[in-house]
């Protein structure tokens, strides 16, 4: 199995099904679906909903279950881009090389239009046209919600910008990481399980492959701000550096991030020992990524 | 029964259960969880907890099942008044005598209190310390969810934002409202009626009154804006004027649309004619709000 054939293969499904489940553009209020859709289409790699999925199979699960949980799950990231991106916050004018929502559609409408993207991922979570056993459906609502809310990623956003300007050490930033974009990975990963039918130690198990893999990501992301050019990341290169933002490359330097991202790295393939081959696409997607990147 | 009595008492009850459903405002990030509280505790009226409630007691439920949903309705509107008084929306100063969100915390911090309250509506509505049928929970989600999203509160502000300064005609008047406030409204005592066991027929009678109910209290509350001072309303009086914006009284006139509000009372409460004096509150509640306010 070739990774990458793996992640466009899941991102083409995913990016099929989100067509389906967002409100059409030609339904009022034309704007705000057009506004909607934009950022959703705007070129993301789905590295939840492909989270989501690889979980799914590494127990052995059904895809089809957890489709829409890893739209849903697309659509919250989704949202908090565009919050983040806006005025009041980031205030950053392009995102993946291009416009941003509010650049594009206005502050107001950029505004809304994350709103209805987080509105609308519960609407999706509480959709029954799929045939999932209520309780499971409880958990997964619960999973998505407690991550993405202020025991979450929101959580995360507001101490992230606390901080900016500050001298922050790095137990505060690896809060911010594990609540702003660490616990909606793991997330995406323990939902995967759920509705793939992992039993209670495989939950576990995968749970802490989430946590793990999710702080590696962002390390590996702090280290692609420095290393990479603007071309490569779509936005501008050293753009945290410049923002007074701490990151791990800030904090302990290049040769010890890409350390901490390879410890990291190991432990996350460790949590999956009790797994066989089934569980080959989660192990590889980690190895991408952080190669990738670092 | 003294509907006064009645309305305070449900207040007190959930604004006592708000303060235990919300994150405490010691826990990191204390800032955020501030925010979140100021506006959830700035003095509203809760009138959809007390609508959700007194349609649970119109099919003879019991409080207890409602509670939860009842306060993550009242989130989920908290965070729309906060978002909605943004310096990019409506840029108000004041909302109900006090400071507004953003003026108290800023502008990004508010916008994130909003995104938090959403969020944790739903944490709230998945969390299972009560027990509720799952098949129930998970279409009291889907309703809450799809009243406040795109189809619902978020579209009809998108319509509303789109429409100040224009000449708008009573359909697309009607929708704003149907949207931006009926559906949540509507919502409101759907939820309240299936928590507390309503039957079909039950469920549809107190659904048709939602909906009439929503908007005998959006163009009393059009009326209450050009008839009421600064100093009833904790904003500015005649507002919506200043604003440019379209309402029942701009569109109708003042005697018209007294007439229109009188009409909508009267079909509400005969949509209440086959409940017994358990719909009592219903039938006060409705009286109370378009007498106050017209």
């Amino acid at each position: 199995m070739d990774i990458k054939d793996y992640i466009k293969a899941v991102a083409a499904e995913v990016d099929a099904a989100l067509e389906r489940f967002l409100p059409s553009a030609e339904r009022m209020p034309q704007n705000l679906h057009k506004a909607m859709r934009y950022s959703v289409f705007a070129g993301g790699k789905r590295v939840r909903p492909v989270l989501a999925m690889a979980a799914c199979d590494a127990v052995g699960g059904e895809r089809q279950y957890v489709l829409a949980a890893a739209c849903a799950i697309e659509m919250i990231h989704t949202y908090s881009l565009i919050h983040d991106d806006l005025p009041a916050m980031d205030d950053d004018d392009f995102r993946r090389g291009q416009p941003t929502n509010h650049k594009v559609f206005g502050e107001a409408n950029a505004i809304l239009a994350g709103d209805a993207l987080l509105t609308e991922a519960f609407v999706l979570l509480a959709n029954d046209s799929v045939d999932i056993d209520p309780e499971i459906r409880r958990q997964v609502i619960q999973i998505i919600a407690r991550a993405s809310g202020s025991a979450g990623m929101v959580g995360g956003q507001v101490v992230d910008m606390e901080s900016e300007g500050k001298a922050i050490d790095l137990p505060l930033l690896e809060y911010i990481h594990i609540h702003k974009t660490g616990a909606l990975i793991r997330a995406s990963i323990e939902v995967g399980a759920l509705l793939g039918g992992a039993d209670k130690e495989q939950l576990a198990s995968l749970s802490r492959f989430g946590e793990l893999a999710g702080l590696a990501f962002q390390i590996a992301d702090d280290i692609l701000d420095v290393t990479a050019s603007q071309e490569d990341l779509g936005k501008d290169a050293g753009s945290d550096e410049a923002r007074g933002k701490a990151t791990y490359v800030s904090l302990l330097g290049l040769p010890q991030a890409r350390q901490r991202a390879d410890e990291l790295r190991g432990l996350a393939l460790e949590s999956l020992n009790g797994f066989d081959v089934s569980a080959e696409p989660l192990r590889q997607i980690m190895k991408f990524i952080i190669e990738r990147n670092s």
